[in-house]
């Protein structure tokens, strides 16, 4: 999906909300065991309730993962499921040298290796260029990059202090070299609303992923004060809050209120800075 | 496997090898494709060939799952075929907030949830603590962090400065304090062993995995001479050099002997070290 059909759909949908597919099976309704893959169903019934809603689905794969094969068919069944409108983000975080990079943008961007030809991947920075640009050879694809996140453990290595700024301001600024803010995003933590200000500095044009409001706590004012454009430039993440709102036979209906709810927060932000 | 076992392998083996089982389908001998599964029946016979010259084997994880469930079900498979005296590492470069990395947790230590319980994980530090330390929850399994890499990336953030010292070196310093010798590693390129020196300072006990030797170019003397302590201290990772040493029927032998050859050098560094 291109940098202008994803705008397009944030004015069209009046949203900027992305669903974080993070469905763990421990958490999901009972009576989805008695189907052949009730993880996929979950997120059928999550996907059918709130499309029309968000412009973003991201799996994340650890949760897919740590039920081995099944998990991985779950994964699969869900990429094919969702909508084409959608940017399909994989929530993956690798991050390895140049030929280990390669296979896994094939992992997730060559639907005929893998199964599954996500839009987007999150990658970790720590091993630096060669194991961003591989999935830079995907047109049309992004890379989603951690910069600032808004876990406990950010503050271990983040903020370090380094000649030219915080770590995750040097991170910004050289990935900014690498491609532009049509293939380049950023992962940026709600909770750091205040820090959105320094970074809009290094990436004025680049979206950016911001998880953290809902669960983790962060606020969707703030986030929008200090962080949006005239293109929007944000995609906003909620996971647990959407797909965990109810752990009844409504819990699709409960999804997509807690969705139509954060949406409709969306539109009046962006009427407010006249993106819409 | 304990400090202790591990120790004892090398010992009693008078090797420190690690074979990186980075398998490519494109890359093995033709003959095997007539196989259900090419990819796993490569690694066994590499398995077969080298298993007494090496302690640790290493299937990197990106090379399996770009080959979607057929990938998996060839990690897996090669994961239950590794024998138990030698040190299984998932290279898999993982790193994510602590509810995600519990479940990245599972898919590679809790040989129940997802088929394999590997002994250690490789993961990156960028996130921090709550990124780590689920891992540790399992006895006996080790954390490989990534403090200094092989890569030409490497020397994007890495090497930055900061108010204690280069970034490697405050990673090195702030995961000793998440947990003893005993449980964490540490990733060190190859190519840069004149860096061992300061490495040693902040992890004088802690093994490092070190890549690099062979097809990057690394040299092994140079490790050892800079690297190596009282207990070895090192594993050292061969994977092209080994796995690709011959593209015809005869790739195990060939396998073999690059082993043997660096098995031969090994004991002779180990034995100059006074470890054995």
């Amino acid at each position: 999906m291109s940098r202008s059909q994803l705008i397009q759909q944030i004015k069209s949908k009046k949203s900027f909300l992305c669903v974080g597919l993070d469905t763990d099976i421990d958490k999901i309704p009972e009576f989805l065991k008695q189907y052949r893959d009730p993880v996929f169903e979950f997120n059928k019934r999550i996907i059918d309730a709130t499309h029309d809603l968000c412009i973003a689905y991201k799996p994340n794969a650890a949760f897919y993962e740590s039920r081995g094969v099944k998990g991985l068919q779950s994964l699969i069944a869900t990429y094919e499921y969702l909508p084409k409108d959608c940017l399909s983000i994989i929530d993956a975080k690798r991050g390895d040298i140049g030929n280990t990079s390669d296979n896994y943008a094939k992992a997730f961007f060559n639907e005929e290796a893998s199964g599954m030809g996500f839009d987007a991947i999150t990658v970790t920075p720590y091993m630096g260029n060669d194991s961003v640009t591989p999935y830079l050879k995907y047109d049309g694809k992004w890379v989603i990059i951690l910069a600032l996140t808004s876990s406990i453990g950010s503050k271990d290595f983040q903020y370090l202090e380094t000649d030219g700024g915080h770590l995750y301001e040097q991170v910004i600024k050289k990935a900014n070299t690498w491609a532009g803010a049509d293939r380049i995003m950023f992962v940026v933590g709600a909770t750091k609303s205040t820090e959105f200000t320094s970074i809009r500095q290094y990436a004025p044009d680049n979206f950016l992923l911001v998880p953290g409001v809902g669960a983790q706590g962060g606020s969707l004012k703030e986030v929008c004060k200090y962080g949006m454009t005239k293109d929007c430039g944000l995609i906003v993440n909620a996971s647990r809050s959407i797909i965990y709102a109810s752990n009844g036979a409504d819990f699709a209906e409960a999804a997509r209120s807690e969705a139509l709810n954060l949406q409709q927060q969306m539109q009046l932000e962006l009427e407010k800075a006249g993106v819409i």
